[in-house]
């Protein structure tokens, strides 16, 4: 099958992880999961998490590996993808990424941030394109909510309104 | 009592917590507690100092309850809104939230970043109204400066000058 | 020497530092080290790189000393304004720095995050003047890529292009 579309490249990505993201993004508490500012759209902090579970918790290089770790990413930043595209319509609207942040939870001694941060801006390149390039920071953080091995955030850029 | 307006909401919650941020916010070096930037106002990492004091120090699930370090986030969320209604000169010119990052310095084990963060998100829900609601990411970190339990910034959108 | 322009002051504070950032600043993976959004100027987190070398690495207050963080953090910032720098194609072009975030590399005890980040801080007045005033957020994390003691990004303000 020829994926023609960021949208058709993004169920396939959905699907070959097994996981569905068609389901409510939810989040707890008085603040929102996306806010749109004009033509940027803010990404809320996400964890690797499907419905209600979080799918890898831990710390990298200690409870988890390296490819567990970067699966956490690959998570976090479909989620992201998922909520863009109820934001715009569709993921053709996404014109550039400027920032993506990745924290990683981090055992003492563990420095593979960027090889982590790698997964989510992989999946970036694979369903977005050319305009996936993105600006990127990564850092191993003690903790995270509910024990997640990965939360990301992001800043898009959408086509106008209209 | 009434509080028709933001800004007595601000300064009903500051009696409320017993402290003024009436004073001066200093900032060591250089760098600014605020700039704005067109129309967004980005504000400094904001730790929970009244006046000298920084008044919740520790780690969170270790040296400080959960309850103490969701006061040190209000109190970092309240020199934030402090910050901008004087670089707006009222909160009523607030107009969107579009991002908050907290950092809660965190044990090992404590893994409740978002239910701390969601006392400074409770405060813009508070003070602000619906213009209050913003995307938010927390996370659990190693230390923050002068051994605070916790360290937010924000960038804030304002009504165009003029 | 008069040093009357940015430009020059940023290759005086290079030949202080004894490093070189005329070369290609590398990244791995499907990212950018710098990506233009309109007027803004995004970086990515800069660890302390000069060619292929990391040239501070460690935890600081345990590997290594408050001095050796701050040049960690002066040379993140260096390639910083090598990057605008060649996107904007000169220093001058830069007109505000509204955000630069500072991760520390911080031991258990260690909470000088605010010190270290005053050497990127006083680089950007050393070489911007007034337009290098920005808003900070420093925190102490529990690792960084390659072992990195310091990581700092930035978002810059450019004139319009044309």
């Amino acid at each position: 099958m020829k994926l023609d579309t960021r949208d058709q490249r993004f169920q396939q990505a959905a699907a070959d992880l097994g996981y569905s993201f068609d389901g409510e993004i939810k989040v707890g508490g008085n603040y929102a999961p996306v806010v749109r500012d004009g033509e940027l759209v803010y990404v809320s902090g996400q964890i690797p998490r499907v419905g209600d579970e979080v799918v890898v918790v831990g710390a990298a290089g200690v409870d988890v590996s390296l490819e567990q770790a970067r699966l956490a990413a690959r998570v976090g930043a479909m989620r992201a993808l998922a909520l863009v595209s109820r934001v715009a319509g569709s993921l053709s609207d996404v014109v550039a990424v400027p920032r993506m942040t990745v924290f990683v939870r981090s055992g003492p001694s563990f420095t593979q941030q960027s090889e982590v941060a790698d997964a989510a801006s992989d999946l970036l390149a694979e369903v977005l394109g050319p305009v996936g390039v993105h600006t990127r920071t990564s850092v191993g953080v003690a903790q995270l909510p509910k024990g997640a091995t990965v939360e990301i955030d992001f800043i898009f850029r959408i086509k106008p309104a209209g």
